[in-house]
């Protein structure tokens, strides 16, 4: 028994409805699989077309598209759908659980291994076989899924959501080099995360060498990936799969890092930096703005024969500017 | 103990032997590496000359190698060399693990954290310190190794297995921005495993923002993969370690996808594509056939040469075709 | 309390103090961020320049920077600043645990989950929710972190870390093609770690299909790496985070291997090649050497301009090639 009455979304939520309010949704879906017993939602104008076929029950549009979504049943009008809809999902999330009555589940799952050291705030939710070690703390509202690792002394703001898997404050990569092997430095520095940061399933951040490594606030991070130390990611900047980002890397705050990207140590990017999925980023990027750099996909053939040929490319330079200089003298 | 007669490999698994059913196999082995004692398999042709060579016992081939396989000792002919070694593999293992008589270990491991509202087939394995979640489903005669994390409402078919570390069911990566800051969109999906996938060490899978995330059946994924939210992957598809699929990318049956590819997001691949290793998929391939797309490695100085020249490439096309229009006007 | 004599690090590390060995620290920090109770260091003639700036209460430095060192304050004089500081983090880390009395918790958490035919040294440390199976050994002085998997018949020698999330001896990616499907290959070797290898966080090193994946010693792996079945790595080599290893690569002595870089399988890399970050190797590296392959990162607009150019890449040679002809017949 899932079913919500309109009104009670607008209730909640806010929004135009053009519709019956008493009408009931049974589950939210994208506009091509609604059934009529589902809300859904336009946001981007590039599915409009899908707006006319939808058998949703009511759509969530923008006031350019309410005269179309109209034409085909309910409507909630809102400025901005996406965000309405992203506030639906965490409603719906909501009424679900209380429906599957999870109030009395353990602040702190019997299975995980809390040292007595460690400060865990009496609103934040511990998953089952977590270990957060000593000294760590994990602040109000924050959840931490199954499995996950909060080492020594690291820290965990408000409303911060670690899913399973994740490695908080694992030792940084330092070793000196001495006599052709290498010399542990031990990393005497923690992780520390600001407020309402989400980290994603076996991502790792390591603890600082000597300072911390710092996530800031609204900081969002995927799956996989991994945070050198001593790294410092600036306010609501949000990192893709399976992104390394090494050593000492500072990232400026509202930046994007498309998945697989690497950020090379001690570089520096800017504020309103965006990084092209798989682009590797060998230098400083001081300048907001957009950067890539992949090599394109190709069929196999093509691709062999244009990868042997950029083998000699800066002799080919030379050969031209070598026709140049007979021709043009 | 666990030597093996040959006449009891032939029993179990077909083939021709040429040779004495009594002699026994302590083990299995390459070509190279093959005792006396051991049985072998040459599947692939390029490692011929290393038959002669080897010491092993008894060497599976198929039947184009027979004679050359006898002049040295005996074999076993059969038409699939290496579907046999295969098969052959599943045989020892059974072998070694009924001497070791593992028949009475709990099929729920008493470290697991099962939710009671979880359904677990009786025939199911769930190892040390996994987390099973509330509504998820294990199928008949899968497995989860030590310390694999299932989501709730999550669904893993028959015989499947779940390596290490996976965590099935995490929260897709899905945000709204909003005001410079990320508003979440709750994932409200979940993941569904087909019969017969398995499933990498460290191995990530999303699960659906609406509706799931699905893999077919016989898909295998490697160890530290990540499959984001709504992605869909055919049947018998094969990713090495490393890869990511963005979401909702679809990836058709029977492809295969090299070490470290990055598959972007809602891109499509049909049937039968093959990507090359560390290949960053940016548009959908639509015809079966095998992609590429890497840098070629070099030494770091021509690279560095070829490097820089790159960044002029589109200029050198265009002062290539001026020089073009001067000769042939 | 955790403030230490001047006096005392020299005992404990040599090195040569000009200044008052009375005089405390109380901490280490980098020359830019340390204040008068901070022991730092300059080891890269790079940050010279930091040196007169920084507030330390006591820097080591080289003999060459004795002078300069000395204009501002107190400094500890040593032949390589680096393996001195190395040394120091560590001395410093023991002062920190014993301050801390760790020295009654558990060799082996109680909530460790060890098969009873496994076999861990005595002077081994084993985290909480780690499984170590049947037939595994752990050396001598070696520590498991939280949540680390050693798998059945793996070897761990002495003095060895495994960051948390750790998977030692899941399967081997191996299946045998059959019919459109995949025929799984059981893998039926082991991993064998040898002595003071450190392995990062949700790092995976997959057991070998029938002989063993072999770690030597003194190998530092970072984070999130996987190495595939039968890869063996050489003495002292260091890989960065997320590097991929496919099967049977062999990596010499003394290599490095940067952050995302990908390996393919079957290739042999001699001692002392160093692999740039996020290159891709798909050849063997038999010369020592420094070898990179990727794509430079560049604004969106450009690189989309170079790289449409670059699929005509080879076409544009043939084009140069005919003018050439045309001009020095």
């Amino acid at each position: 028994m899932t079913a919500v009455r309109l009104g009670l979304v607008i209730e909640a939520l806010g929004g135009v409805l053009h519709g019956d309010p008493e009408a009931l949704v049974a589950g939210l879906a994208s506009l091509e699989s609604a059934t009529s017993a589902d809300l859904s939602f336009l946001s981007n104008p590039k599915y409009r077309r899908q707006l006319a076929a939808s058998r949703a029950g009511c759509i969530i549009v923008a006031p350019e598209f309410m005269i179309e979504a109209l034409s085909r049943g309910a409507c909630i009008v809102t400025d901005q759908p996406y965000v309405y809809f992203a506030r639906l999902t965490q409603f719906w999330k909501k009424h679900l659980q209380a429906s599957e009555d999870v109030s009395n589940e353990p602040r702190i799952h019997p299975s995980a291994v809390v040292h007595p050291l460690a400060s865990i705030s009496a609103s934040a939710f511990i998953g089952p076989l977590c270990v957060v070690e000593r000294g760590a703390t994990i602040g109000a509202h924050s959840v931490l899924k199954a499995r996950v690792s909060v080492g020594e002394n690291c820290h965990v703001g408000e409303r911060c959501i670690l899913h399973s898997g994740v490695v908080l404050g694992a030792d940084g990569f330092g070793f000196a080099p001495h006599q052709g092997e290498w010399e542990k430095i031990e990393q005497l520095g923690a992780v520390r995360l600001g407020h309402d940061v989400e980290v994603g399933a076996n991502t790792c951040i390591d603890r600082g060498a000597l300072g911390d490594t710092v996530i800031e606030d609204g900081v969002k991070l995927d799956n996989l990936i991994q945070i050198g130390h001593n790294v410092r990611i600036g306010r609501h900047s949000a990192l893709a799969g399976c992104v390394g980002v090494a050593g000492s890397a500072v990232i400026g705050a509202h930046c994007t890092v498309g998945g697989g990207a690497v950020i090379l140590g001690h570089l520096v990017l800017a504020d309103h930096v965006h990084i092209s999925a798989a682009s590797v980023v060998t230098r400083s990027l001081l300048k907001p703005g957009h950067y890539s750099g992949i090599f394109p996909i190709d069929d196999n053939a093509s691709w062999e024969k244009n990868a042997a040929t950029l083998k000699q490319l800066h002799r080919l330079r030379e050969r031209l500017l070598h026709l140049e200089k007979l021709l043009m003298p």
